[in-house]
């Protein structure tokens, strides 16, 4: 077990290529002209091609010229077909190895472009702007990259940082408050990894009353405790598994979700597997008690919940036991807190621990 | 265009990951003591798992803890589907981040199990053992990982070092003479490429006449000549596409002939392919006419000819300028010698030269 509560005393410095703005046109011309390549291609999904790609065609000189590569939209998408066919529309449309790729959308799209380009000729340049809370919060930073497969969720991918992230809010004004609540969900989070009052002050933000430069200010925030502990561990092998916090659950809970045929949205499954993960502080390191209702409270009025019985438990254990993250076969290991800004990785947890843990999370959030 | 000929005057340093011995499976279980994986998976191909395996399962510790995966031997099998299938069995066996995966195989299985155990779960760590002195030569060294994709080579894949190259003479005493010439070529290049001396040894050396402790030095100093060009340019951006010398060339050759549904070996394409950059390398930078007449001559007779006609020109100048090596859409970059031992890469050259240079080329291989 590695503690990391001290971490934050270190200072978190942004990453060099995440740049916070709301003139994303000019950021993605600036980029482009520094990077000077060959030609430019444009990742959409059908969303972000009808309600992003006009505007900033119109207001930004590479995206006007680049060639528009477009991907069917949704997690359901995010596999291999999609992946051959960006492949295959590059080559077609003659990109090469210093052409430039931006992939403009949600997680989907940045995750999957971005393994794309890195993966085409053996690797091209590329930005990301991802247009969705959850994807400037969680798939901005950290140089991950993939596509599901084999029905787990980025099975396939790898570490490769982009030349340039650039976050914005301007996207976010069409976004349900579904869409705002699934982001935020990795904003929570990474106010639990880091401290109290960052956690308080969020669980007081009303994030479904959209408030552009607020929120883009809370993202930067937000953004930088992730990179702290990516800079620490870029590869994953150790300290930046605490942003895993949450995540085995979650995952199992998105495969569980894919299996039933109503995908639940990663944010939402976080904001679920942080629950679930928080009995498990409970149980094993003593996390308190009022902390763990708080958040269960808040998750239960704004999230719901996800719907699960006790028939779910071995399938559920048995997804946890394949997570990517489990560093051995043989028990699940998972990141857990010992109090809000005080984190542990790898703490090995029994699959009697998850079942009692999932029992009190179906309490927590009134589940029958 | 860039002149390396003082390169060798630096001294070239072999990889660290990489070892020249014919007791492979005490490098093996050296290696996989230090590594330490939950799991051992050794990916061979239906030629491999027959003359290999076998052998090394009843030797080393950790090939006989493995467990199996195997795929369809020969270039044809080096594509998304065979991928696809290594990772599902990776996953459905178990395989974790910690797991090591061993290829033990020709270059279509270094280069695609070090793709697969590169992306799979974001990457775990690989051992590349090859049993061809094609690959040997060429796949050991320098990272290059990759599948066939959209009819085009090596068209999707990205650089990772291996953690481990063997490199052993002893499986190649059940090549046959066919083989052994195609691993030649690369051999030649590197001595092209490096100076006459090197070159008049191995124009003499009987490659045929398998010896392997001969055999075994003269690859580490053939390999060593690679090393120095990756070690000052992993990603491939400049100095080390002086290792791309006949391979544009080769390239298209190779497509066209998987079109014509009877596939060309790697080697006997960079054979080929070095006649006809020999001959631009002549039109564009004088290098000597003797030293291609020779090298030509030697090519006749060991290797014959790859059979085009003047109708294939235009198909084989749309295949280079696709090649992933050109940094841009409009012109052919190539590597070319002004001597031997005096490299220039990213010379471009027109259309015209390049058809002119393949009715030269099939002048010396006595083509009609």
């Amino acid at each position: 077990m590695v503690n990391l509560s001290t971490i934050s005393e270190t200072g978190f410095v942004p990453a060099p290529n995440l740049l916070f703005t709301n003139s994303v046109e000019r950021a993605i011309d600036d980029m482009a002209g520094k990077l000077n390549p060959v030609s430019v291609f444009v990742l959409v999904d059908s969303n972000t091609a009808s309600f992003v790609l006009p505007r900033l065609r119109s207001q930004s000189k590479a995206i006007a010229s680049a060639t528009v590569v477009q991907t069917k939209a949704g997690e359901e998408n995010k596999n291999l077909d999609s992946l051959a066919s960006i492949w295959k529309t590059l080559g077609d449309q003659g990109a090469t190895r210093s052409s430039l790729l931006i992939n403009i959308g949600g997680g989907v799209i940045t995750d999957m472009g971005a393994f794309a380009a890195s993966t085409f000729k053996r690797g091209i340049p590329f930005i990301n702007v991802p247009t969705t809370l959850l994807g400037a919060v969680d798939a901005s930073v950290g140089g991950k990259t993939g596509i599901n497969f084999n029905s787990l969720k980025n099975e396939v991918g790898l570490f490769r940082e982009a030349e340039l992230v650039i976050v914005s809010t301007t996207f976010f004004r069409t976004l349900t408050n579904a869409e705002m609540l699934s982001g935020y969900a990795e904003m929570l989070k990474h106010a639990m990894l880091s401290s109290r009052e960052m956690t308080d002050r969020l669980l007081r933000y009303d994030i479904t009353g959209y408030e552009p430069e607020s929120l883009l200010r809370l993202l930067e925030e937000s953004v930088s405790v992730k990179c702290g502990f990516v800079s620490l561990d870029f590869n994953e092998r150790g300290l930046r598994k605490a942003l895993n916090f949450g995540h085995t659950f979650a995952h199992a809970f998105e495969s569980l979700a894919m299996v039933r045929k109503a995908p639940l949205s990663h944010g939402y499954a976080v904001a679920f597997g942080m629950v679930a993960a928080l009995v498990v502080s409970r149980m094993k390191l003593g996390f308190p008690s009022d902390d763990l209702q708080r958040y269960a409270a808040y998750v239960a009025e704004n999230y719901g919940a996800f719907e699960i019985t006790c028939d779910d438990y071995p399938r559920l254990v048995q997804l946890m036991h394949h997570d990517k993250k489990n560093i051995t076969s043989q028990e699940v290991a998972c990141t857990l807190l010992r109090a809000i800004g005080e984190v542990e990785v790898e703490v090995a947890v029994p699959d009697s621990d998850i079942t009692a843990a999932l029992d009190i999370y179906r309490d927590l959030l009134h589940l029958p």
